[in-house]
C-alpha cells in the first residue's frame, strides 16, 4: 500500500515517481480517497521541482485513464491554442480543414482570467449547444466534418477535478502540468494528430520565447510517446488577433473572413495552422497543395456553408451567417481614443483582457455570468502609427460607465515610442527550429 | 479584502509577505475560512522559498495570539529539546533548576515517528496528569517550581491546527515552520528565558551541523526579536542517550540520576543546560556557583525530594521515587548481542527509534498506545569497544517475538570498525561559536 505522504515527500525532494505511483495519486483523488489537502501539497511540490519527460507522460496516461477515451475511423486532426486575446481562429479554421477532407473532433474550454474562450463565443449564437452526448458529437463530426464541444464528465474527470484544485492552490503556472492537462483531453478526445498554436507575448500566459519552447518541446514529445502526431507553432500574442475581442463580435469577425474579408494577421495564422493540420492528416502531400484547396473553400464560400451545417448541427441558429445582425447587439458604443502620437511599441494584452471583465464580456470567476453581446474593436498593432486623440476602437456595451472604464484601460494600454518600430510577425518558430522572428525576448 | 491564492502566489514566486497577510492566513485558517489545501499548498511554498527573519516573527506572533498567554510574576526559564533519542534530560533538569531557584512553566509533547516524548514517558507514573487547567499549571509552577503539562486548546491552537496538517501534507521539515512552532509555545507559557537543545546526528531530525547552525541562529533571532532571551546549544544526537530508551524505563534512569548514579553523557548535558538556565534566569552570576548549587542540589537529595513533589502535584504516585519496581515492568528480558568485533563507528539512531514502535515504546501515528513498560537498555557509544556475540544490551517487552525483532534492529543498527574511532563529546557547539567537536559533516 502506497502512502500519500510519502510520495509527496519523494517529489518535494525532486525523485522520479513511476507510474504506479501516479496512477495511485490521481485514482485516488478521483475516488475521493485522497483529501484535497495532499493533492494540493503534491501540485506546489511539483511546480517546484517538475517532472521528467517519463513521469509528464505517465501522468497524462493517468489523466486519460480516469474516463471514456473515443475513438473515429476518419482521419482526425485537432488544433489546440494555449490561450490569447481575440483568438477566434478555431471558429474559421474548423470549417477550412473540414472542407478540406480532415475531421476535426474538437473538446475546448470557456474563458477565465484574461484569456476568452471558444465555447462563450459560439453560446452567443441562439439555441447554440456544447453539451452533445457522444453520440451526438460522433456524428457531427461524422456528418459535418468538425464538433466543438465542452469537456464532460465522462472524458477525463481526472484532469477536470485537477484543474479545479489547481485554479484555486497557486498552481496553475506549472509545466508538466499544463501538459498533462492539454493532452489528456486532445488525446482522449480522439484527434489521431494535434497542431497546436503556442501564444508568446504580453497577451499570453507565456512571455518569452525560452519558455515557449520548452513547453513545445514537452507537449511534442508527450504527445508523440502517446502514439499522437503532433506539431507545434509558436504565435505572436503582443498584439491581439483580428479587430475584435469579445463574444459574439468574435463571431461576427470569424464570419466575415470565411465571407472573404482580408484580416492580415488573422489570414495568416489561420492559413498556417491549417496548411500544418491538413499535412499532418495526410490530405495533402505538399504545402502548397494544401494552400490552394484552403483557398478555394474560402473563395467558393463552401467554408462559410459548413461553419453554418455545423451550428445548426449543434442546435443554433444558423441564418447567424447571412445576417450578423442577429448576434447580440449592445446598447452603446463608445469611441477609443489614442493618448499619445507615435508608433506602437507594445500594447499590454493581459490588461486588455482584464479590461473585459468590465463589460462582463470576460469571467472573473467560474461562476461569472457572460454578456454574449459586449467586447471592443481595436485596429493598432505593435509597430502601427497613431496620433493623440485618433479614434483608434470603440467599445461595444450595455452600460456607458463601465464601458468608459474598460475604454481607458484599453487606451492605456498602449505603449507609443517616438521612434519606428518593426512591425512584428505572427508566426514566430515552428517545432523544425526554423526561426522568423527574433524580437521577442521580453 | 486578502485574496489567498495572491498570497500563495506571493510566497510561491519567492516575495516577503507582511504582518497583516500572514495574520491574515493563520487567523482565517483557524476560524475555518481558509480551506486545508489553500494552507497545505501555502505550507508547501515555505517549504520551498522559505521565510525571511521578519516573516518568521511576524508568523510566530501570529501563532501566539491566536490563543492565551500566561505569564508569571517570577524569574521563569524553560528548556526545549529538538528531538532524540533517550532525551529524558527535562525530567532530571527541571527539578535541579527549580531546587536552584528558578520557575519553569514546561509545555511539552508526545513522541512520534523515531523520537520519543516527555509526557509519554511521565504518564508511566500511576495517576499522573498532564492536562492541568490554566490555574493548576500556575499553582504548581509557584509551589513546586515546575511543572510539564501538555498543550491545551487555549494555547497556540494555530500551531496545534497547522502541525496536524504538515504532518500528513509533507511539510514538517521546514526550519521557519519548525522555528514558529517551538517558539510560539515556549514564549506563550510564559517563560522569560529559553535554552535551546538543538540536536545533530544520526538520532536527530537534523544531521549536519550546518542545517542546526542555521535553525539555532532562527530560533534565537526571533526568540529574541520577541522578547524572550535565549540560548543555543548544540549537542550530538549520534548515540542514544544515557542507557535506557523507552517510557517508564527512562523515568526510572531519571530517578537514578537523580539518586546520585553517574551516567557520563546525561550528566554532561545535562548540567550544561541547567548552567545556561540559571545564567539566564539570573538565579547565578557565574557558571562556577551555578555548578556548584547544581551539584549540591542532587547529592543533597533536594532534587529528587522536588521531583516528588511534582509528580504529587500532577496527581501521580510519588513513592515511585523510593520504590521504581513501582513503575510498569514487562514481563520479558532478551539480550541484544553485538554482531562484530571492533569500534563502534557509528550508531543508526533513528533506526533505533523505530525499532521501539514494534514493542509500542514508540508511536507510529497519533493515534498508536503507548506501552509504558517496554524499552531497551543498550551500554556502547560511538567510539566504545565491543567483541562479537558481546551482550550490550537488553530488550524489555511483552511479547518475546516482537522483543526479538527490536532486539535484531538495534544489533544491525550498530556499525563496527576494525581502526579505532575516538569518542564523542556531548556538546557540541553553543550560539557564541565555540566549536568543541568537529567530527560533524555527515
Amino acid at each position: 500500500m502506497l502512502s500519500p505522504i510519502e510520495l509527496i515527500i519523494k517529489k518535494r525532494t525532486g525523485k522520479e515517481l513511476s507510474s504506479y505511483e501516479l496512477d495511485f495519486l490521481v485514482n485516488s483523488y478521483i475516488d475521493n480517497k485522497l483529501p484535497d489537502y495532499q493533492m494540493a501539497a503534491f501540485l506546489m511540490a511539483v511546480f517546484f521541482q517538475g517532472m521528467n519527460d517519463r513521469e509528464i507522460q505517465y501522468l497524462t496516461e493517468a489523466y486519460i485513464q480516469s474516463g471514456n477515451k473515443y475513438f473515429f475511423d476518419k482521419q482526425t486532426v485537432d488544433k489546440h491554442s494555449t490561450g490569447g486575446i481575440g483568438d477566434k481562429v478555431s471558429l474559421m479554421l474548423a470549417p477550412i480543414v473540414a472542407e478540406c477532407g480532415a475531421y476535426i473532433p474538437m473538446i475546448s474550454g470557456r474563458g477565465l482570467g484574461h484569456t476568452g474562450g471558444t465555447l462563450d463565443k459560439l453560446e452567443s449564437i441562439k439555441g447554440f449547444k456544447t453539451d452533445l452526448s457522444q453520440e451526438e458529437f460522433r456524428n457531427t463530426v461524422e456528418t459535418v466534418g468538425f464538433s466543438i464541444i465542452s469537456q464532460s464528465n465522462e472524458l477525463v474527470p481526472a484532469d477536470k477535478k485537477i484543474y479545479a484544485l489547481r485554479d484555486v492552490s497557486g498552481t496553475v503556472e506549472s509545466l508538466p502540468l499544463i501538459t498533462a492537462s492539454i493532452l489528456s483531453k486532445k488525446i482522449a478526445e480522439g484527434a489521431k494528430n494535434l497542431v497546436i498554436d503556442l501564444k508568446v507575448g504580453t497577451g499570453a500566459f507565456i512571455s518569452n520565447i525560452d519558455q515557449g519552447n520548452e513547453l513545445g518541446r514537452l507537449l511534442k514529445s508527450t504527445s508523440e510517446a502517446l502514439g499522437q502526431k503532433t506539431e507545434i507553432v509558436l504565435s505572436n500574442m503582443n498584439s491581439p488577433l483580428g479587430y475584435y475581442v469579445g463574444n459574439g463580435v468574435e463571431v461576427y469577425e470569424a464570419i466575415q473572413y470565411l465571407k472573404g474579408k482580408k484580416i492580415p494577421d488573422l489570414d495568416e495564422l489561420t492559413k498556417h495552422l491549417a496548411v500544418k493540420m491538413l499535412i499532418l492528416s495526410k490530405n495533402f502531400d505538399s504545402e502548397q497543395e494544401a494552400k490552394r484547396n484552403i483557398d478555394k473553400a474560402i473563395t467558393s464560400g463552401k467554408a462559410l456553408e459548413r461553419f453554418a451545417r455545423f451550428i445548426k448541427a449543434q442546435g443554433g441558429d444558423d441564418k447567424v451567417c447571412e445576417k450578423p445582425q442577429l448576434l447580440p447587439q449592445a446598447k452603446y458604443i463608445l469611441p477609443i481614443k489614442a493618448k499619445e502620437t507615435g508608433w506602437v511599441r507594445s500594447i499590454d494584452g493581459r490588461n486588455i483582457g482584464y479590461s473585459l471583465m468590465h463589460i462582463d464580456s470576460g469571467r472573473k470567476n467560474l461562476d461569472s455570468i457572460i454578456d454574449h453581446s459586449t467586447g471592443i474593436k481595436i485596429k493598432p498593432k505593435v509597430g502601427d502609427y497613431i496620433n493623440k486623440n485618433d479614434i483608434i476602437g470603440k467599445v461595444f456595451c450595455n452600460n456607458k460607465e463601465k464601458g468608459t472604464q474598460t475604454a481607458n484601460i484599453v487606451t492605456s494600454s498602449y505603449f507609443i515610442s517616438e521612434n519606428k518600430v518593426s512591425l512584428e510577425k505572427i508566426i514566430l518558430k515552428n517545432h523544425r527550429g526554423e526561426h522568423e522572428n527574433n524580437n521577442f525576448n521580453q
